[in-house]
């Protein structure tokens, strides 16, 4: 059997702690789609073609990897893509009880594919993409913060 | 001495949580008021009279329970219905805080009116509105999430 | 239905936040019961029979209050005295995880009694009994953390 | 070396849980500023400018204790003022996720400064600005929950 | 590479949830071991032997699983038995806090072994082996919370 | 007036993260004194007297930080030592819940002394003196936890 797993998320940015994330499920998985949920309603930093082109970027020398994006319920993009496993990264407690409700509710609409969690390092604990985006938007300098090589000024 | 108990939320939708909180309370009080609180600025899935109305459809055998809308503070209607309790439902330690923090300012605003909680069954324990309403604007069948007999489409 | 609730717990010692969770609740029940768990492995400051004694003189004017000690489940005593709901304060956060897995497992082995859970307030949030028996083992004065009227003294 | 202490937030309202933050930490700095960041996106209460007046209305008596506002990065701001520590208060657990991740990024980006926290008092703990604000725009008495001698209505 | 998981823990009993973690793990690994750990501190409900041989039992059909015991760090046996990853169940937010500082040590430890967690399904959340042990302990009726078929006095 | 911060806890033994914190704390204090507090029921990996000997080492160029044993309450210490505050590091939301507590209780027996909190670095939130404690029982090497220069096997 073929596993595949999808990263869900919005990736508004793609941060260096999304980067680990997926570096650290290579071994467990063929493939890794990293799927870039379309929403309507928020207003975006990055536009989604310019989240997958990022993410695409980032991974470039990694064949197993691949950016996608999609509209609508992450378990209809599952059935899709033929997903057997979904893949996410906590930070905090407060991203746990969030994911475990997530992960849960999704289970009971999809129970073939398994949700599956890694945790953060220690180092990437404090990044999440609210924070990066506030930064970004008020000019700071976000490079720490994002995937080695990355200029953000070229994807906005 | 009546005792009456205001259950107020936005219940957008009302789940099986939800009904779940109501029916294991009826024992303690006289009588239960759904108080489904109306919020300018929030965009809704359902309109305040269809959830007053599905919701009223739900417990249509109990002629304890009964649904209402309001507007304003809740602790304005808790006075203007002679409460004697407010009931709510805790899934997680994060609506915990939340719940604190609300049933502490609600009794130094209204000392007479004591705030009683019920803790979700395991298996509701991930359901909660939004991502249910989720699911439902996304076209997903979340009538595994919902009180049995609802068929959400009659009340979009 | 006569409504009779259980507060199970250790009480060592009953602080001023147990006096208070008692005393709210009493609108709903006809009789609450603090039921004293014995438990042989911890070592305690305060003897089962002080305890009881300290509890039953704190509310000596309160007829629907009685305190008692129990050995084994707390299931097990509620089917003994015919309890019909269990009563718990919850401080923080950290307590709620663990009300919960108890509710919900006591909810399993006598679904017919229902957990009823009241918050501290907010002045009674820090104290709890392990820091209050610290106190009072270092010989510090622990008084304003204790039912009024109490010397602790006369129950070592 | 002065010790210039940056007390960043929305203020919106400042709460009697927020003054008391300022006051206990005057002895640690020889100067706090009430640092009141300008957010385009959000629709406040107060305008910036009531915002301002009303904490230095609070602090008159106080030399140590300023107001300003300012846009942007809080980091960008504590460099312009010299600031040596960030200031912040924290209620919850739910806020220390938060505030933790804050303080952890703005570490990165300017390591000079330190940020020291205050836990709030326990009669304090549920005031948050979010609820006191949902009470004032309801009509509803907010007076014992800001700073004593504040009428509300003068800042509206 | 054969990917070979440990699951360590004390698993005084080995519950439905333990059982359930290892069940939805068996895609992602070769083999599985449950790895029980020996505490000479702890005074156990279970002898070790008793242990091994009730996972062992549970597992009998799947020859991806088997039991073993270890004394020492967690790390030095999944070095010894060339272990590629850890897994855990993670049932709550007091939990997580726990396991995240765990796993992030290990790393620190051992960096090739990369820690995998799966969270319980919402039924078996409140199912732990310290209430479990308690029930059992005090001659209750702990089945409904063991795999199917244990009967638990046969291995005390 | 001079500012004396008390640095209580257990240490046993001091990591890196306690020396963190120390330092971070420098610029606010005149003097700070590492506590060590004496409790005879816990079984320690380190002597009281080696841990002294230890703290001080790791300090030798630190005029303003020394390190000192005491029994009994931490406020009566703080008293004898004429303390203006306390200085705890808070890594985790379980740890907040418990420094909460404690530091409430604190104010109120003894009004004069302010707790101040600093949040661990990222990279030393895992680090907490059980697990090391744990490692180093089991014959690990736990040197990357421990201040720099510090061997271990010199103090047991």
């Amino acid at each position: 059997m073929q596993k595949v797993a999808v990263f869900p998320g919005s990736f508004d940015p793609f941060t260096i702690g999304h980067e680990n994330i997926v570096l650290r499920s290579l071994d467990l998985f063929d493939q890794v789609i990293v799927a870039i949920g379309i929403h309507s309603t928020k207003k975006p930093l990055l536009k989604i073609e310019a989240r997958v082109e990022m993410v695409n970027w980032v991974f470039k020398s990694y064949e197993q990897v691949s950016a996608d994006s999609f509209k609508g319920l992450t378990v209809d993009y599952c059935r899709k893509v033929k997903a057997t496993h979904m893949l996410r990264g906590i930070r905090t407690s407060a991203d746990f009880e969030y994911e475990r409700a997530i992960a849960q509710i999704n289970k009971k609409m999809l129970p073939t594919v398994e949700s599956i969690f890694l945790l953060t390092s220690p180092e990437h604990t404090p990044i999440n993409s609210t924070i990066i985006r506030d930064i970004i938007r008020n000019g700071g300098d976000a490079s720490q913060f994002l995937p080695s090589g990355i200029d953000i000024k070229e994807y906005l």
